[in-house]
């Protein structure tokens, strides 16, 4: 099977399983957020880690369906706290209904996130669910040192992986993970497969910040230079600043807060300031090392030859990816 | 050991095992809530049910403190739903930081009462988990039942009181059938004591409602008359609609919907209105009925003596509570 037959299949699965009941306007937006599409990433990941390991996919799949569900109630909950007002072309829960709306469907998913995982006996419903609380609880911290970040002027670059790790990295670890468990791979593999999904996940998400910066807008499908309008500390910016000499150091951190009156222009100029410094080489060589990294992980592991393949794949991919 | 007993041992343990740690903005909320008092009744009945199945309420801690944070997670972002400006005297998380930081203090709350869960052996774990996931999913569609009701204007009692059910019940339910999961009784036990707790947990609910209109404003704590003012469809009004001849029915819709001119004025007058069709007095009935089968369905198990008296004079206590 390819990458595409298992999307195919867990969003088989997602239609089965998640289903508006009463009260309607409770679990209404839950199946709304979870039908806005994406590259379901995560519970792919969780099907791919277990067949992997010499299991067998459909027992993965409520498992991939708990991860998923998770990943969109942070959605929600992050959209709240952004005041973004969409995601993925469409309304978000908040704006198309309200906030509370928002707040209360989103802890529902997060219970119903725990009650997929119900289908597996008990030493390995207790394994998922403890990996499963860790990488919440974690998601939630970095959620709070992203938005901690927000008034600090003195974020290093070792705290912004460190955030990027808690806030992206670790889901996409323990979605590998749970696969894992699931296939009952050994203690020693499952370290490994979770260590592969933390370089990935940096990989992932240092190309996102590339991207946000100097990605095609023809292709990355949002406006390029967000980050820079909404001065987030990112890696082009705390790399920039630690590199450059002091002059130029406090002319970025002063373009950077100025408040905007062209904002095509102070994206270009910020875009200016990383090429003289060769931030956005710096980062495409960080974000290469990570890829290798998590490369030769999976390679070392003795892994089912067709999954291991799309895993290899996706790591690639996600250094060619231009959304 | 008395109730105080127990209550003491149960701060000791919330203190111990409740600290404040890094990210701080994230967990100094839930310090702060899990702090300001109450009666701290849920994690008590998980501790007095252990004992009274001949367990050890040592062994039921952890599994009590689980349930007393999740009901103050549901107490942090049912006050931001609410947009309460105080809880038990002191400002509500929401006021004292932001909206944002309520949110998410409460997500990780959620996340950390299942992982107090994590002491027990998988079986054990598996069982708790499943009721407390069922439970809290029932919490949230309580809630979102209140808030619907807020909108319609044909609430019927039995709905009003299967909303009750759900939004206050369960959790008593729960709690207690906990205790017993730990102390390792037998399923019928557990649904006996499980349906003592919703039979406790309505007349408990609709005691509230009654000292909210009719309680001693001096003993009461606050002012007596919220409901009314908030136009919420108690059990109080829905039961005087349903009695009141149709002119009288008609009055009282629109003297309860009309704005408030002088807000003592009209308490009065729905109290009168309540009064003249003896509702005050009907509650009281309906309270003492549930609490008649709460104390039937504990009389007639076999239980610890020591605990089964306090579980009993606890709900002996519900009714002549002024508080």
């Amino acid at each position: 099977m390819e990458l595409q037959d298992y999307k195919a299949l867990f969003l088989q699965h997602l239609r089965e399983k998640v289903q508006v009941r009463e009260p309607e306007h409770l679990y209404r937006p839950v199946t709304y957020i979870l039908n806005l599409g994406g590259k379901r990433i995560r519970p792919l990941l969780t099907l791919l880690s277990s067949v992997a390991f010499g299991g067998d996919y459909r027992k993965a799949l409520d498992a991939a369906l708990a991860v998923e569900i998770f990943h969109n109630f942070t959605l929600l909950h992050d959209d709240i706290m952004d005041k973004a007002p969409v995601r993925r072309g469409m309304q978000t829960v908040h704006e198309k209904w309200n906030v509370n709306t928002g707040i209360l469907s989103g802890d529902v998913m997060l219970i119903n996130a725990y009650q997929f995982l119900e289908s597996y006996e008990p030493e390995i419903f207790k394994e998922l669910s403890r990996l499963f609380s860790r990488t919440a609880q974690e998601v939630c911290e970095g959620q709070q040192y992203d938005m901690d970040f927000e008034k600090r002027h003195d974020v290093k670059l070792d705290e912004y992986v460190e955030m990027i790790r808690l806030k992206t990295s670790v889901l996409l670890a323990a979605a590998l993970e749970m696969g894992a468990i699931i296939a009952k791979a050994s203690p020693e593999d499952r370290k490994q497969i979770y260590n592969f999904g933390i370089q990935m996940g940096l990989a992932f998400q240092l190309q996102d910040d590339y991207l946000d910066t100097f990605g095609d807008p023809e292709t990355f499908g949002k406006k390029i230079g967000g980050d820079i309008l909404e001065q987030k500390k990112t890696w082009l910016y705390i790399k920039a600043l630690s590199v450059a000499n002091p002059l130029d150091k406090e002319r970025l951190s002063v373009l950077y807060h100025a408040p905007t009156e062209d904002e095509n222009v102070k994206i270009e100029r910020v875009r200016d300031f990383f090429k003289d410094y060769q931030v956005d080489t710096l980062i495409q060589e960080e974000i290469h090392a990570y890829s290798l990294r998590a490369t030769a992980i999976l390679e070392r592991l003795s892994l089912e030859a067709s999954a291991k393949k799309i895993l290899l794949n996706l790591v690639q991919s996600l250094e060619k990816r231009q959304v």
